[in-house]
């Protein structure tokens, strides 16, 4: 493997954690590992650790610079994938030089926004990288899809409001959208959360609404949660588009339609310790 | 607030890292934090940092040892709530205790499974706080619903099989299961994740058909994700009951059910690295 001579010991220790395990010749790894929502702090400490660790990373390009300022000096890293609207490549080619990396013997990180098996085709570069030759580690992530809500005072399950949440994608490549039964979704469950939605809010609370959720349900707009510059917008859902306009919020956003949105008028007021978040619309 | 001689600084930090305020007389909080699903290393670096510099925290009775491991010595540990099958107390007593040791100055942490605002009530407690007089911090967690899966080789959503993923859950207290409309989030979800529903799989798996999902449909259960004695079962719907039991599984377990489980069968096999986990019945 690379020397790095001015390679410094991680700053992250965890009583009785597992060491990270070098890979060797015949026990090649990459690690799928989930980056959180943006704020370094909600990475999970085996994140941490292993960003100290890594040779290389192999990066969503929207994984904010916050999280790769993580990541050890002298890693090589490996911008992999496609931004909201532009096509999606295929995961065949990183996989390819990811197991690649892992077979020379070099700490190999995939680092994914949120959650790696949370949309983001983890399952899909896992199955990539065993075709390819090598094991992967799933090292779980804060989904944006809690995180969010989080941020801006909304538990998306409440024993009065709601006992259960639903996550779409409501993104506008590849036809996802389609794919989704909204008319079933829209009213099933009591929370509904949309990742990737900001781009087209106005045929989504459309959608919702005449899918048969009451134009009066509140719902939230969450931009860059638990990121410095987060902003969210509160309305009922006939009106949560032109909130979110007004209140300049635009991707990464999610959307979230349902009761316990409510909450948010006193525990997001109130309550909500988000250091520089600029509450925008309530 | 009070001293500790031997307080050891932590040893946990992260570049830029927020430092973890103090609390003041006049700016009293309680930190309510997510612990994740049970591996001590899927803390978030924030949860981490805060268990090492807690004076109080109040914990879930099923939150396992292995976390509570990770609170700074010296610390005092207050077990709240109830295990599954034992009534729920109000939150309001220990919110009040809670918001006393910080109006008297201490670090408190509400440490709870997985992430504090998906199930758990953390959305009830954050407003008995408030009605208290201390303002929270809400630290999301790794959630068993994503995590669980995620352990024994299953993404949640995958770009052929599942473009939605449902959590509900399965808990026996309180009625909770009837609140649940099992007919539209049966087949309106891809995916459907049952949280706390070990104790009743043969009802929840009859309820999941009837509701119109095919037996044959593949599920899942895992339990004890990320621990060292997690076990899994995978089978049809119809058959998933049985196996279970056939495979010792008991609570803490979570039920998946969808296309995405049969990925198990590649992902979890050659691909997962779980240490110490055990595959019972594949």
């Amino acid at each position: 493997m690379p020397q790095h001579p001015g390679k410094k010991p991680p700053e992250l220790s965890i009583r009785r954690g597992r060491p990270i395990r070098m890979p060797s010749a015949g026990d090649p790894r990459v690690y799928l590992v989930g980056a959180g929502p943006g704020d370094p702090e909600l990475l999970t400490v085996r994140a941490a650790r292993l960003l100290e660790a890594a040779d290389f990373v192999f990066h969503d390009a929207l994984v904010p610079q916050a999280i790769l300022n993580q990541v050890r000096e002298g890693a090589e890293m490996v911008a992999v994938g496609h931004r909201a609207g532009g096509a999606k490549p295929s995961v065949e080619p990183a996989a390819k030089e990811m197991a690649r990396q892992a077979i020379a013997g070099n700490v190999v990180v995939r680092l994914k926004g949120g959650d790696p098996f949370l949309f983001g085709r983890g399952g899909e570069e896992a199955q990539a990288l065993l075709d390819s030759g090598v094991a992967f580690e799933v090292v779980p992530g804060v989904s944006s899809a809690l995180a969010g809500p989080a941020a801006a005072g909304i538990p998306v399950t409440h024993r009065r409001l709601a006992a259960s949440v639903t996550i779409v994608t409501g993104h506008e490549c590849e036809g996802e959208l389609e794919r989704v039964r909204w008319d079933a979704l829209a009213t099933a469950s009591d929370t509904l959360v949309v990742l990737m939605g900001a781009g087209r809010l106005t045929q989504l609370s459309r959608r919702i609404i005449a899918a048969g959720r009451p134009p009066a349900t509140p719902a939230a707009v969450v931009m860059a949660a638990s990121r410095p510059e987060q902003r969210q917008a509160l309305a009922t859902l006939a009106d949560i588009s032109q909130a979110a306009r007004a209140a300049g919020i635009g991707p990464p956003a999610i959307l979230v339609v349902g009761e316990v949105v409510a909450l948010a008028q006193s525990l997001g007021r109130q309550g909500i310790e988000q250091l520089g978040a600029e509450v925008a619309a309530l």
